[in-house]
């Protein structure tokens, strides 16, 4: 039996490219082996709890227009939610989902209801995900949409609001683990600021610090095996968010000597917000060795804020996978959706299209970087480019076996005078192309 | 004698406020003693040669404006530039002056050819700087104009372009040495990427490190006492610059180990270039320990490329002073003006003119800090609000006393329930409106 | 007898630049004259309700921050509302205050009950207006914010929500003249769309003028003899508003032939989305002759979303009130703020703090921007940068007497070679430096 | 005999999607026939002279990097530059090309001999056009990169520039009718701002309309039958440009009464640039009854400068080709590409390279486009969702039929509560991958 929501919809299937089918895969094809694997365990798809089931489509000039019959703000409405979500994650047949506290349960009068109200529905939870089989990729608190918030969590200016925060962490990686779940995520929402003129910068940082180490000590000793997850921002909701991007966090894990315990989720709308690329983000977290797990919705290059929308635009796609591929492919992570409807799509149907939209680009992304891969066409000019640092002089400086000043000599003796080569990026872009 | 170029200019005087001189400075009065230092000493103005006497005025859709009787890319025009040069920098009264190589002597056949012109024009400064007083507050090479470049400087795909740049480097601190440079600086001007395509970003990471550790290396064996600044600039000339911001390049320094050795010179248009508000980038270097420098010129906020403007905007440049000064001031560094001329500012007085503006707005903003840090009502405000984090609970939280379960246990066991404070912005802003 | 939301407020007076009473005026002197007028008069403060009664503090990852006793969504918590209003209007001695309809009542069941809520309101407005002196610039309504408008309102592809929204406005307009309102404006908050693919733009256009040309005619026939004025925005909350900035509205109201009965209402946070100045949106309307009033509320340039924050930078306003006052000054328009406490400003007091805060800093702004023009530097140049046009052959070919040929055959003949002079930037912004 | 730049470069030909050879095209073939038409009478490919041949590879940061023969600034130079621009032209088998006088010609001593040394470069083109079967699609004036157009051209605050430049149009115009080129093209590079407190801004507008005028005006005379067509750009070279964006062109030629004279031409980087996706460009410029033509450049979206790249996301190029098609295709408009190779891409096969890949895009989102419109799924949808308007009711609204009153009366009476209905923005997406 199941409520309705859906009306009688079927399980989703892949029924191939000429399908015109809106419930259909056209591409994601679970058991079809891609660069030696199943695509189901290479992409790993995660449905997020919050956007799909907890956001009213509201926007900062306009509120609800989502009529979900569980927003109700109870618990009845809270298991109901629980009981569509796992309708949909059956229909999709994505192995994976993601949920934060607060969009699974209503806030409590205290932290003790609202946790007990938590437990309740990660009850429901672990006795679905045995009966359907789906898996928890990861769960998170929220501390950013409470008003106790305001002025950030750890690095709230208020160390009961750190308090308050840090046991709402402990909880959260308690259920976490009791779900089996693959990895705990961390976002700052509010740990940034609004104004340098009210905030102490140096001193939040070190609050940040000791919030992470204290996680990562807890996760520890309990035997949680996930990985701890820093998911970077720019800005939005704050003005400056501490963990703007992959290369801030790593320096933030650096300071703090965390850079082996903690790894980060990379969403391709955040990366895009920094100014930078998708591909930057997982080539530098890759780079870094700190690459863990994405978020695989998009924003809008022109607008500047947080769009999460659905992808769609396969190169884009592409060349976020052929990153992940070349960096070995998920381990603990996997391909979250945290995308939003338009708050236009009305529909209960409108959910399954977008999410299968979505995983058919993912798919279709997936496949091309996988040839792109075995091809090694682009690889291969990539090693070329970089072959004379294979030389006996290169590997010398490398290895740290030349000073400034032995370089500097053989600049003058031999009258070095190096000559530049073409960068082909047009015939790079050209071979993409082949495989999109 | 003079070259003439300024016609018969006087050197600049202070005649305060109500003059409109145009080539008074109505606020910097250099002698004037502002938080126990005299506003030379505070201020510690550099002008920089490059943009004030090498830049022809052009942009990527028109070529030279300016008509420069120097402009003839020959060792004569480079010694007649020398001569103007430090005409500006004495009728202008500053202290210092910044110089690449390549804006100082034309570009030679070889490379002992370039750095034996470079030899005989830092003879020339060397002399210079002793009839006049003025002193060098940074020199640095330029490794990104020449074609040789354009796939980088240290990250290039081809290490003879690396040992090119390391000879370069090792040549400009040693006349930076000689002249007796408060600082030497890098900037990674080519060191990025165009597209990720051609690009192996690991590797890349490795050669920057390396070409880093060397150049430290070789400043310490020669005995140079000055420090080495690395400048972050986010974008332009390449897709992605490697040293993206300040947070960026402090990773960078924690993973070859050299946060100790290398700070940051910080530009206000660089800044706004990554996102960021200028004092952002100074309060977080601060934070970190690796602030430097600065250059003082600004970025049109809604222009997305450099246009190194002189700057202007006096509230804004109170609110960086105020960093500097909390920051303790400026060590080796000072304030550098790398700003350009508007391409149809063509008059040689135009030159003088934008530097007074420029270092009479800094004087405004110096001494408008000054006086709010002396008030100690804006410092006042985020010491209370942070107060709570005083009591014997915070600092054992904050030194390490407190695991997250003991700091869950007291939440739930005190029913901790923190209620928001008002963040005051608003009044903070009329309060720093006092001061400007 | 108070609301005592306020405390015991009193009335906010003139003390002073030396002032550091938070809750007295340092610039903004009513009776003051300024460049023959009172500073009232040329200022014309309005207080926007919605943002300082009716938002919650809420962002996109967080609810409600503000605790006010009127946030009931009923009659009563709607009376109590404007009470405080009044009260803070008396309190700050502004003559003006702007309102939408839907921040002023609960929404209704039905559009009838949602007018005889207004229409309630309305009539303690007018009460209110009479016991206070404050009077209404403009009168506006909301077609934005309940999910009806998700797709537009005038622009909407269901006609039912057109004529809605026309039925509100019809209302809001009769209101407003009841009100004695100046000005009545036009936000088109969800004219726009979110993808071209579900989109009819040139229909949509068509629906807009038709909307706009049948609201202007209603005025006209009802004898409302204040400005109607539309509000250009260039995105947020759709991907694409139609109104983008001023230049766009221009082309809208000329393709209907309404350039002559509406006028534009420039807000300086949507100037700065749009990529533009403030002071160039209001220098283009008043060169177009459609220029009517302003929301002085700053965006953050860094932030791509609407910051809405209380105007602070003086050298900024003092530019945009120059370009005011070359255009005339206000007629029917003024000075609105637009503007949002920040989510963490809780206090009643920082209601009043804000606007103080805004007010003083538009003061020095047009204090700064009188000065300017007395004194004649600026425009004095400008003259004489452009004066070869006076000549006759400068008017000859201005007047249409000249074709292509004549002017091509002068320059051969007479073998013209302008010669470009100095734009002399930097000069001129050194001038107004003298000013602010 | 050739010139042997390229080799022994063989007539690019159409070998099938499956072809790696990088000189061959996968989509592009020519005579296949798409939506009734042959694919090369529906994109009417050009190569732009400028960017291809004239441009040296510089950058802010960086000189020249490209070594071409004909970079010699003499006549020789130029008409070897001609012979290599038509062997290219050949190689690509491309129907057009395009020109500025500053990119065929050395600038001479004055205007006189720059005419004369355009002239002869003309005659060249006129026979190779005759030999090679090559058209114009569009010639153009260069009137920004001397310096004598700094401030501008037709807004110049210097009549003799405003005759100079006017003198140079007739003389573009007359070449481009004896070239027969299908279209005139004015881009306004310098027709902008840099700073409002030395311009005169209604003044300019003024002007520029006068100067548009004597150029329309002329043509007609002289008996072009091509079509004026103005380029939208909002920014760079200088802050605020003119002809920002359609919306603003359609406003300027509405005041000067030029809307039915003049068209656009839209290049994708400037749409980016001005906030606004290519798409909507075309679609509001076919709205107002003034598309053109187009550049099919791309900009980087997070670069903030024209960054003029070689197309190549066949999604995005796919979704202008279906505004283009509906629009009802060019009629003497045509595909350019007003694209650079990245100054790193050396080689002159990369000239080749870049355009082949980017006509194969082109070809991929033309038969795409196609089948988009072809399979009307897209336009169902649309049609049905405003469906409602071709009721009598709604067509009476939109016909003038209905005052305010009327439509407020009928709200009332029907107690109208329109229900809102799903945009389906995201299952739209998925259709439109069904066919990129």
């Amino acid at each position: 039996m199941t409520t309705g929501f859906f009306g009688d919809v079927q399980p989703v299937r892949f029924e191939g490219a000429d399908s015109t089918n809106p419930l259909a895969y056209r591409f994601y094809n679970k058991d079809e082996v891609v660069a030696g694997k199943r695509m189901e365990d290479h992409l790993r798809f995660a449905v997020a709890y919050w956007h799909s089931f907890a956001w009213p489509g509201g926007d900062p000039f306009g509120g609800q227009t989502f009529e979900r019959p569980w927003f109700t703000d109870d618990m009845a409405g809270a298991r109901l939610k629980a009981d569509v979500a796992f309708e949909m994650f059956t229909a999709l047949d994505v192995p994976f989902y993601c949920f934060h506290d607060a969009d699974v349960r209503p806030e409590g009068q205290s932290f003790t209801e609202s946790a007990r109200r938590l437990d309740e529905i990660v009850d429901i939870f672990a006795r679905k995900q045995e009966e359907t089989g789906v898996q928890l990729l990861w769960g998170t608190a929220n501390l950013f949409s409470h008003r106790r918030y305001m002025a950030g969590a750890a690095t709230n200016p208020d160390p009961d609001v750190f308090a308050y925060a840090a046991a709402t962490v402990k909880h959260c990686i308690d259920v976490t683990k009791k779900l089996g779940g693959a990895n705990y995520v961390l976002w700052g929402g509010r740990e940034g600021y609004e104004t340098l003129l009210n905030t102490d910068l140096k001193r939040e940082r070190q609050q940040a610090g000791r919030f992470l180490s204290m996680a990562v000590d807890y996760a520890k000793k309990i035997g949680f095996t996930g990985t701890i997850l820093i998911e970077p921002k720019p800005q939005e909701p704050t003005k400056h968010q501490y963990d703007y991007d992959v290369a801030t966090v790593y320096g933030f894990l650096k300071e703090f000597g965390l850079e082996n315990e903690v790894k980060v989720n990379i969403e391709q709308g955040h990366a895009i917000l920094a100014g930078h690329s998708f591909e930057h983000e997982l080539a530098l977290a890759a780079a870094l060795g700190i690459f863990g797990s994405i978020d695989m919705n998009r924003n809008d290059y022109q607008s500047g804020w947080d769009t999460d929308q659905f992808p769609n635009n396969v190169p884009e796609m592409a060349l976020a996978y052929y990153e992940i591929l070349k960096a070995g492919g998920f381990t603990t992570g996997g391909t979250n959706f945290d995308a939003k409807l338009r708050r236009q799509s009305l529909d209960a149907e409108d959910l399954l299209v977008a999410h299968i939209g979505g995983m058919d680009a993912c798919a279709r992304g997936l496949k091309a970087a996988a040839r792109m891969l075995e091809d090694g066409v682009l690889s291969g000019f990539v090693e070329e480019r970089y072959s004379r640092w294979n030389s006996a002089e290169g590997q010398a400086i490398l290895s740290g076996q030349r000073t400034l000043e032995d370089v500097a000599r053989r600049v003058i003796k031999d009258a070095v005078d190096p000559q530049p080569r073409s960068g082909k990026q047009e015939w790079l872009e050209n071979v993409v192309n082949r495989y999109v």
